[in-house]
């Protein structure tokens, strides 16, 4: 198996079948074992302040906890020596976030939000990675840090 | 006018007005200037990770959020002079979390979920909670620690 | 051979051969798998603000950076089937901080400082710690929370 | 007063009358409002880890610290009305760490250090920096974000 299809069949499953993700909007557009990309859309219902119209903080932290999520992933995948769907599965299984880091820079005012990841620590049993949102103006709105469990 | 009835008005207001705290059925179930407790109940929705049904890292993240935030509330609150509907809202809207980590300990099961924090640093511009999530069973599933702007 | 006097040798080595924690003064006064204490006296070279005559946040950090990592050391100790020398050292060699955050409540003055910690999340592989730094009058001047590579 | 002056007096103030920085051998070589840079030598006293010979933990974060405190200082100098020597020393006065996380990458290895900082949220009460320590090669060692009360 192909490991580009293998990121796009997870990508497709954990932006569709992943009930929170679904629930908030979260798209998985771009990931590898390096870097990622999430956008989601601005909806209401992602309010966390009613006076001030700004994203809820958790949205914020759901963002950056899946776009360092997948980059981990692929960090276990490209460990497999052995490539099945079975043994993808049970290797994903392993993962976990350990800790999550949120630093809130800007209100989060925006019509479109962009969560990207890169990984600054890779290993066989843990990952780091750092993580920011941007809106589709380029205003910088939070900065994250996650430690993943990877094996 | 009372504390004890404000801190209900804000309990009811953040409860029952903002929308991601609804979307995701987080309750202000009690709080004042040194703790605070937010419970919410088990839904599908909630969860992240569908092979293992157990909550999305993103919403023990708005939980514990929340739970710090209204104590930060709380701290703000009793630092007033003059305790007016004018003035409150004023104030509060001073109120933002700078920064936030997580703790994940172990996987989101349970049926009802309850977050709590107490405050560790509270100043006239700043104030730092640490906040816990447990299960209905006892069950402690994360830890957090949150800086707040308050001032 | 006996666990307790295993952890014994390690106070000892980590006290006496590791040559900042003897630069500060550092000294490990009780551990085990759940909880250590570390003790150490004020001294002026520790100062890190002139005018305040406070602690430098640096101290305070490798104060509670040691106090989780024997508990980390302890965890690993627990878990191993074998206990000998070599198999004791070999283990050690994995345990490393992966990441520490430290939380600054109060400016660090005092005679004596003591460093706590206990552990909120033990596995084979990652063990989180949540630690605490007091005077000797009970003054609380700051939390931690550090996540250890234990296998 | 010219501010390149006033930060030149404070890199030496610091650099020399901080009794812990001068213990480490922390030297501020260049800091403004936006970054800034502590460099120091490899000593076998900031051993951390005698089997491998690596920094300890805690001269990592100190240098994390300081690098990213002098950019919040540089911030609080940014925002006076009047420049004089009593009014920099009352301001700066109000400088402290909140919070503090470090990521520690790779083992701390070198014959010099480089600690980096930017900062990353600056306002009139609090400032976020992020901060990076590299070696003479160029190995990224750790990783740090710093929260800073500044008014």
């Amino acid at each position: 198996m192909d490991k580009e299809l293998i990121y796009q069949q997870i990508a497709a499953l954990w932006t569709e079948n992943m009930p929170f993700n679904q629930l908030l909007g979260l798209k998985i557009t771009r990931f590898n074992s390096n870097e990622s990309e999430i956008r989601f859309a601005w909806q209401d219902k992602l309010i966390g302040n009613p006076l001030q119209k700004i994203l809820h903080g958790g949205v914020t932290a759901s963002a950056l906890d899946l776009a360092g999520g997948v980059v981990a992933a692929a960090c276990i995948i490209e460990q497999l020596d052995e490539i099945s769907p079975d043994k993808i599965q049970q290797s994903l299984s392993k993962l976990g976030t350990i800790d999550l880091r949120t630093d809130f820079l800007r209100p989060g005012r925006g019509e479109e939000f962009i969560a990207t990841a890169r990984i600054i620590r890779s290993g066989s049993k843990v990952a780091v990675a750092r993580m920011e949102l941007h809106n589709e103006l380029g205003d910088h709105i939070a900065f994250g840090t996650g430690t993943y469990m990877v094996g």
